[in-house]
């Protein structure tokens, strides 16, 4: 369980760990209107698809207690409205508008009722999203156990863990629960550009929980999926097509390409909340563009991964020659087989 | 050409621009001691196998003029240990132990000389590398235009352009070549971590030249070729075995394998002095292991890219349903056909 969000008691602020502070500082924010809700959300303060979700209910509780007298149908009007703003910050998780309705159909269930009872109902069903996604973590973690054994090498990509969720978090969740049952794995931890997710947090939460976790750059998965020190994948997900298309982190799709080159089973987690039969397949999944500052500036503080965390880098690798289409030299342009060809140049 | 190596006139300096300043500073050295050029290799203010090439082969005659007095056995003596040294500067590019057995071997051949004739020998050898180098990577680029066309998007992986070798580089050869031709290219260049040699250093030299350059993560080439973005890519080589198993900066191996997944050509780029023999397979090629802070500390001033650079920086990428091997969700593990598994889930 970690303090990520958490809904005031009096319902009149959300409190969140800035995340975009870590693993540096450990930052909490107190929010109390839709502009900071949606800012903590777009730059990342709160991140991870089931914690934008909880975040956006409890945000939704409380901007409907600070909301502005009126009728029934003022109020309905301007919590649509808070919703449809709030629901702009990020378009790919399919969290943030699942929780969005779902806090809307509250709303209007107890339309009939006067402003307290609905704003007690908003703000139950907060805690009620919340204490959902521990439970759900949790059956997520012991159904992911299933899928893994004592020892094994594991590798993951951006953060699932307790900071992008309630509880275990979805990927590393099975890591963080076979841990606790003394179980050992080794894990890889991508650190995910531009924005450093893995390296920041997953290398954080992993270390302070003991397991015993590797940073690499994105582009060492290769080299440590070849040497045989990986025996599956475990990643999150922010919104599930009905084919089975998953949207997540950009560089998920390459890590399951290279995953597959091995022979190395690839693993989705999520709660089924995140599954979307309103996109057919993955190309219905909108994809959100970001700022280029964030690949060509570091806007965080140095260092940016815990000091205790250990690294592999590999300054090389080795392309298998089956992968190579030509090798141009200036004495011609080599074609498979390779052996021959290059035999053919020095004779 | 670019003045990334040069032996001074007098033969008794070698200044190199230090590229870890780039692309924010041009800062030249001129260094005159075989710690200095050890150190240059090492920390990367010389790089790309082909400069390391003429670098080591220029520090070689400069580091044979500033000498100490002696016998001719204890010249050699003196000049082999040089050589010892400074190939232990980096293991993976056979370029540099190429060069420097080179140099011991024109040594050796005006062994019977006095001092300022094997002196004068070795300062030519080192500019006869150079200037071989210019003609190696000209030919190299007219090679590589013929496997491209006009309007193509590209792909390349670190850095192997100018600054990588004396003209035109190695992979940047065919686009440089193609531009000056008239021709139009979009070249995407992954940033490359830990060191962004392909942020500062690429996209900084294509950017010059006035080369349609975009500036991703590693991890984003995926997504860039899934939207049918790239039609072949280009990489550099430090080392290839015998049997065209090829040894490139960290990250190409994973590269090649997304781009047989997606059907582009995979071309490799090298001076045939790159090619070893000596080596059977890749198995054989050493790897360098670096220092972990290079992956959790930015060691450059910001920004690490050319403000005039263009950047693609999508958040997510949709992971295709054919590459996962199971979704686990709260309310189970999901198994291909998705399309029936999640549709069951729902019913």
């Amino acid at each position: 369980m970690c303090d990520n969000v958490k809904l005031a008691a009096d319902g009149m602020s959300v409190r969140i760990l800035d995340q975009t502070r870590l693993p540096n500082d450990e930052v909490y924010l107190d929010l109390t209107t839709a502009e900071a809700c949606f800012d903590a959300i777009a730059r990342l303060a709160v991140r991870g698809a089931p914690a934008i979700g909880i975040f956006a209910a409890a945000a939704f509780a409380m901007l409907a207690k600070r909301a502005p007298m009126g009728t029934g149908e003022e109020f309905r009007t301007h919590m649509q409205q808070t919703a449809d703003y709030l629901n702009a910050s990020r378009p790919t998780a399919v969290n943030l508008s699942w929780a969005l309705r779902r806090m809307m159909g509250v709303l209007d269930a107890h339309a009939g009722e006067g402003r307290p009872a609905i704003e007690a109902a908003l703000v139950a069903e907060a805690r009620a999203v919340q204490d959902e996604d521990v439970r759900t973590c949790e059956r997520m973690a012991e159904l992911g156990l299933t899928l893994i054994e004592d020892g094994w090498g594991l590798i993951t990509h951006c953060n699932a863990g307790p900071l992008a969720t309630s509880a275990y978090g979805t990927a590393l969740g099975p890591m963080l629960l076979g841990h606790e049952r003394g179980m050992n794995f080794h894990v890889y931890a991508d650190e995910t550009r531009p924005l450093l997710q893995g390296a920041r947090l997953t290398s954080y939460e992993l270390d302070r929980a003991g397991v015993d976790v590797t940073l690499i750059c994105d582009n060492m998965a290769s080299i440590v999926m070849k040497q045989g020190w990986v025996q599956a994948c475990f990643v999150g997900c922010d919104r599930v097509a009905a084919n089975g298309d998953a949207a997540n982190k950009i560089g998920t799709s390459g890590l399951a390409i290279i995953a597959r080159h091995y022979g190395v089973p690839f693993y989705v987690m999520c709660p089924s909340s995140t599954l979307d039969l309103d996109c057919a397949t993955g190309d219905d999944i909108p994809i959100e563009l970001r700022d280029p500052d964030e690949i060509k500036t570091m806007f965080y503080e140095r260092p940016m991964a815990p000091e205790s965390v250990a690294c592999y880098n590999p300054a090389f690798d080795v392309t298998d020659h089956e992968l190579i289409t030509a090798i141009v030299t200036e004495r011609g342009i080599l074609r498979p087989p390779f052996t021959e060809s290059i035999e053919a140049l020095f004779a």
